[in-house]
Parts: C-alpha cells; structure tokens; sequence
C-alpha cells in the first residue's frame, strides 16, 4: 500500500458536518513558533475545495495568521457568504477552543475562454533545477525539509554573518520534495516558502512572522496537472521595512514561462 | 457652516450597536454597476477604525466585492476575531438585507520603532502636478469627478479607439478634488482609482469589475497628516489576464519619495 504524502497527511480533513473539518497539524511541517504558514494556507483553501457546494476553481485567497495554531486538534469552518453566476465567497475560521487562530477568505470562479496576455516578463533563469543543488540544512525548521528548493547562483541564503546586503531578491526552483502533481493544496503551501525578507537583508535572524498573505491564482487546474511534479521558478523580494512590518512579494512560474501564481504578504519582525 | 466634505458624506457610518453601523451609498461616488469600489474599502475600513476597541492602526486590508451594492441603507458590521499584544484582527460583512454584498478582513497593529529601508524603486516623476492638467471627462463615471488625477505625459488613458497597447502602466498625481487632509479611510478609497488595466490594453471599454482588493499600509496616520493635500504619485501595472480575470497592482506614494500603499486587485473582464 502507498503511503501518503506528507502534504495529504498535514492537510487531511474530517468532516464533521455544517461546512466544518477536524484537521491535525503535522510534526512534519512545523516552523520556528507553530505550523509552517504556507501548510495552514493549504488547510484553508482545502476546507473550500472539499465543499460540495464549490463552484469553480480559487482566483483569490487572503489567509491571516491571528495567533500560533498549537500541536492539537483544530476546527476548521468554512461558510459560504455568496455565490454569484461566475464567483464565489467564502470566509473561512480556523479555532483551538474559541480562539480563532487563523481566518480566510477564498474567492472560487468559473474560468471562461477571454482574452489572455501576461504583462509580467518571465524572469528566464540561468540554470536549469537538474544542474542545482537542493537547500540542505539541519539547523532550519522541519516544513524546509519537505521541499526540494535548489537556489539560482548569486542568489542562495547566505552565511547568516550579520553582514547586510543591498538585496532581499530570492530566485529559486521549488517542489514538493516527495514528488507530488501540483494542484491549488500543494501550489497554496508553496506560496510561504520564501523566507522573511530580513533575513536575507540583515544575514540574521530574529523574531518574524507573516501576519497575513494573499495569493492570485493565475491558472485553472489541468495547467496545475500539467506542470506534474516539475519545479515551479521562484521568484521574491521586499518592497518596505517600517515599524515592525514589511511587506514581501513573489511570483510563482512553471519551469516553460507561465506564471502561475502571484504572492504577497505582511510580516512582522523585531530587530 | 462648512460642508462636509464627500468622502465623509459617503462612508458616513451611524452607529447601531454590536459593532454595527448604517450607512448609505453616496451619488456622488457610482460607477458603472455599483459604487465605486474603492468608497466600499474606505466604508469597510472605516467600519473597524470607528470601533472603540480598536488597538493600533491599520496595516493590511482585503475587500471582496461579492455583489454590487444598491442603493439603498446597508448595514456594515465588524466583528473582532483576534487581539494579541501589537496586532488585532477583524471581519467585516456589508449586508443589504440578508444579503452580504462585500467582506473585508482589516489587520491593525501598534507599530514599533524598527530598522527600516524601502528596497522599491520610487519612480522619480519627470513633471510636478501643478505642471500637469487634471484628466476632465463629463462621459466618465460620477467618482472620477471627486478625484484630482494628473496623468504624467506619455501614460494617458488614450483614444479608446480600439487600437490595442503594448502596455498597461499606469503613472499619475491623485489626491481628493475638494482638498482633505489624507488619512487612512481616504487613501484606502483612491488604493481602487486605476482603471481596468484590460481597458488601457486593449483601448476599449468591456465589462469589468474587481473581485477582490488588498492594500497594505507602508505609513502611520501621523505620516499621512504630513502629506496633507498633496498628490500622491500612483503607479499601476497589470500581471496576467488569463480566463476572464487579471491581477494588476499599484504602489501610491508621497511626493517625497515614502511609499505609503501598495494594493493589489484581481478583476473580472469579458471580451
């Protein structure tokens, strides 16, 4: 019998009745304080994708991260707040007890055939992912682990010196590292794979967290099938650090120049 | 007696209790279907920053516009999800009836000082406002008249003769017409100024509308007294149009080079 892959382990959820799921966060996914970000944007999508009454596919998801989701059960309770002709709203609570650790909201649509241009200028990368070496290190939070993220050169991490750069640019090719068919769950995860910003910036770390991030998707699911298990082209960086927040972008593209999916989010840090 | 000035004519809240506030669409701001959406954001806003409860300032807002708002009373409700030591969240529905016709997440947080740095480019301007005429179009829909908008030469709306662009890229001044002191209510009601970006590309009209809206704020309230009456520089730019949506996004900034606002929108088009 197959075994399950990590990411349908962290975001299996029992129904329970009334729109809401039982989830479990998994070890295997943990960050610094709490859940990997990007795994509990996959629960909350996922809770509206396992809806019967779904229309279409997610264009839109903004996830806030209200408080550190604890290593206990949660409720998951997605409640349908419109469906249109051609859309679909949905707000979405994740509870431990009463508290409400993390809330969605998820726009789902019917695509139609229109129009199409992307504007964006595929950033052509250098080095194709076979010829990179994956993003190994013991000391990073275990949700690293689950992804083969192999940095373009001139763009990796860094020594973590405490020597500022001028940048906080990140290229990189990413997948799930136990390979998986991309599909909106799996692409949802990615979409926190890139490292707050002041690190990068500063070559340290300190206390940071995303404190709410948006997602647009770009493409209906048979394009997410046809990427297959393929490395999905990363690329992110910061626009503003200022008082405790910054705010931090990323586009997401398939490996043959389609963007996917665009990202963004605010993050807390402390210096 | 001064009159009151028509951005707070129209996200004029009366308190009914519970978090709750009745308000009324103003003329003065329709669009073609509906009010202008970003007089909706400023309501949604608004709806959180008038809660005595509040903690801190705003720092991100999305808006889901889930059907268009008549003109009738609404009712617009805040209900407060989450408040930890700097950061507090809230959900926001706008029912006309029982119907819900926009929600809106609002983030707010007690800034800190904190290392700081924009690694944006600010699009240094080439003409001042004052240099510029303000864009005038009696056939353009009622919002467009409250806003002083000054398209810097060579990123004018154009003919609409059909004749499709290259480009998308929006760069103009914009402040309120009658002058008023910026604030966050007022910024969040211009982060929705920039046209469809299908109707720049394309130089023709179609229907459009955005679905959902992200702005996160760059400043404090005391930086925005301090821009005052000024313009703001606003950049807009699409990413991908693809099966009836687009994403395009914006940055606005001071006319001394801070960015206060970036916000990003996926829209609904037709051919």
């Amino acid at each position: 019998m197959q075994q399950k892959h990590p990411l349908d382990v962290a975001t299996h959820l029992e129904e329970i009745g009334n729109g809401s799921f039982v989830g479990l966060p998994s070890p295997g996914y943990q960050n610094m304080v709490g859940p990997y970000g990007g795994i509990t944007c996959a629960v909350m999508l996922k809770a509206v994708i396992d809806q019967s009454t779904r229309l279409g596919e997610p264009i839109a998801l903004t996830v806030n991260f209200l408080a550190p989701i604890r290593e206990h059960k949660f409720v998951v309770s997605a409640e349908m707040l419109h469906t249109g002709r051609t859309t679909q709203h949905w707000f979405v609570r994740l509870m431990q007890g009463v508290e409400c650790m993390a809330s969605a909201t998820v726009v789902c649509a019917t695509r139609r055939s229109s129009w199409a241009d992307t504007e964006a200028t595929f950033p052509e990368p250098a080095h194709a992912p076979e010829t990179l070496q994956p993003f190994e290190n013991d000391a990073a939070p275990d949700w690293t682990r689950q992804y083969d993220m192999r940095f373009l050169p001139g763009f990796e991490i860094g020594a973590m010196d405490g020597v500022p750069r001028g940048s906080g640019v990140s290229k990189l090719w990413v997948r799930d590292r136990q390979p998986r068919v991309l599909d909106f769950v799996s692409l949802a995860a990615i979409t926190d794979c890139f490292i707050p910003r002041v690190y990068l910036r500063r070559q340290k770390h300190s206390p940071a967290g995303t404190v709410s991030l948006t997602t647009y998707f770009h493409c209906d699911a048979a394009t997410l099938r046809a990427v297959g298990e393929e490395h999905l082209l990363g690329v992110a960086h910061p626009m503003k650090f200022q008082g405790g927040y910054f705010e931090q972008r990323a586009e997401l593209w398939s490996a043959s120049g389609s963007l996917v999916a665009s990202t963004f989010q605010m993050v807390y840090f402390k210096d």
